[in-house]
């Protein structure tokens, strides 16, 4: 046993139904007085109803998907026009992501009220993009100081995207138990993000109106985040980033197409990580019970289903070859990475 | 679902016979130019051996249980006096927690090298005793920047009080599932921390130079002192405060042998905790798990075989049922209470 783990300051209020007045609480607490409030056009509405509490010296409407430069650039002569003492990020990624943009020049303390699964509340990676090119990094300013979780504020996500969200976040967990630098820790929550996941996405897909699979999808969602920000990239994503690269796929789908076989390729030269998967699936087994799930969820089959070509596969095998991540349980050569990814883009049984 | 979480910052550098390299590095992260080094008299050798790397302006070997508040003081002013810029702990609880005092008045930042499972190192609170009245608190700044675990500083610990020490690691875990402040991230984590000590403590008993066994049982006394500073006292440490304060028993045994009787208690009210508990003991039922672990370590059974009398079960029982905590799962009445401290004091199976 051998790991260096650091674990981020960050508060988590979860509570159904509370968004405004734990959102209040940690505002006061703070000592904030002039609070700037980010929200996209189409939460609008709904952030003036969960901040209405707030002294709110700007509001900022003005949010696009991986924060372009210009826009952070925008948000932050806003924050410094306004003489802003704090920021509330109500939204998904892009829009956490644009406060987070905001923080990492100024300083301000951000509260988090998350509206999807993407967990980008929980982690101190931010990322910019200019000129099409994305580039990111980790600071400590801009990990949210609290994040404000509230289940009915998720009721309006669709259902296939909610499942398809928490599919990627169970992916976030299960390649944490082999990440280059996961360790018991990361493991143990990740196993806890699994458990709720399991439990919470079923739920969502058969009873879309109730908050308890809700509550459970987003308290793995956030798991998945902390472990996913702590251990790194696993194969799992590596595999997904040069696909989706390569072939633009849909990324939700992606991951829950690649997730069984990586899961069937890592498996056997990894049981702590194996037992952990299956007793957080409830199962005998990880690939067994995440079959099963995946069945219960009608989960995507195959990359050819999403426009990815036959003769992909090659070039993609080349690609996943010279980026997988060290000490990945199964030595990866180009035959057996080949055979994974041609049963992905076919849909056959993970092996 | 709903809770509110703080999660610390901290680092922990776990890695056997590694402790004077990651000190170093840590010191040196920290940009320490003038170290005070706080190492009881019992622990000179050690602490010079594993601070040899390190720029120490000040050794302090001044150490008492319970942190008096002179001691402190006399602390305090050399690291003053030193012009000191970082605290460095070497040693047991009361190292850790003269270090805190020190801490608590300069801000000093502080890396901890323990050499026991007292588990202080992971928590934000601090205790002083002036006139043998104890005062604590918990301070941001009094919580270690980094912990540096090293299983083979361990390694002198006798067995019996590696075994007590682990099973009162254990009791805080299990405490707690159904504490006052008890989330599920805190139950997770508590998880993996019976479990951890499941693996390990009997690999310490059976085989004492093991350093296998030390790590589990060193990295689940490290969780168990996360988890029992998030979820607050159960009725486990309730009881044993009480015990402990009313007839003078030893800590580490009265922990012990009252353990078993909470678990039945509270177990059949908490099925979460329950299927926990069994699950990370390995084992059908939680009490079922528990019974085999302490047969295996051969526990200390029965509080009359430590000075307790059969008078005092009954003050006993007053004074738990005046201090229970909130949201206890089985309601405790003068009856049932009475019932679980007789049954620990004879020694009969819990139930």
């Amino acid at each position: 046993m051998r790991f260096d783990h650091d674990t981020l300051p960050q508060r988590v209020r979860f509570a159904s139904a509370a968004a405004a007045q734990n959102l209040a609480d940690e505002i006061k607490e703070l000592g904030a007085a002039r609070v700037m409030v980010i929200a996209a056009e189409a939460e609008r509405e709904l952030a003036h109803r969960v901040a209405a509490q707030l002294p709110v010296a700007h509001w900022h409407h003005e949010v696009a998907m991986h924060v372009p430069v210009e826009v952070a650039e925008r948000a932050r002569e806003q924050a410094a026009a306004h003489l802003v003492d704090a920021l509330v990020c109500i939204g998904g990624g892009s829009t956490t992501g644009l406060a987070k943009a905001v923080a990492l020049t100024t300083g301000l303390p951000i509260v988090a009220v998350p509206t999807t699964y993407a967990g980008s509340e929980a982690t101190n990676v931010w990322g910019l993009t200019e000129h099409a090119r994305k580039t990111t990094g980790t600071d400590p300013r801009v990990l949210p100081r609290t994040i404000v979780y509230d289940a009915t504020l998720m009721l309006t996500l669709p259902v296939d995207l909610s499942v398809a969200s928490g599919l990627n976040a169970l992916a976030h967990c299960v390649d944490s138990m082999w990440a280059p630098r996961a360790d018991p820790i990361d493991r143990a929550l990740a196993g806890e993000g699994i458990r709720a996941l399991r439990i919470g996405l079923p739920m969502v897909a058969a009873e879309p109106g109730g908050l308890d699979g809700r509550e459970h999808a987003l308290y793995g969602a956030y798991l998945s985040a902390v472990t996913f920000a702590s251990a790194g990239s696993g194969l799992h994503h590596k595999i997904c980033h040069v696909l989706g690269g390569m072939f633009d796929l849909p990324h939700a789908q992606t991951h829950a197409v690649v997730l069984p076989h990586v899961l069937a390729f890592n498996a056997p030269a990894a049981p702590d990580a194996e037992r952990r998967i299956a007793a957080a699936l409830d199962s005998g087994s990880a690939t067994g019970g995440l079959a099963r799930l995946r069945a219960q969820l009608d989960a995507p089959r195959a990359l050819r289903d999403y426009g990815m070509p036959e003769s992909g596969i090659a070039p993609a095998a080349e690609a996943v070859l010279a980026a997988v991540p060290p000490g990945n349980p199964t030595p990866v050569t180009p035959d057996n990475i080949t055979g994974l990814l041609r049963a992905a883009w076919e849909g056959a049984e993970p092996r």
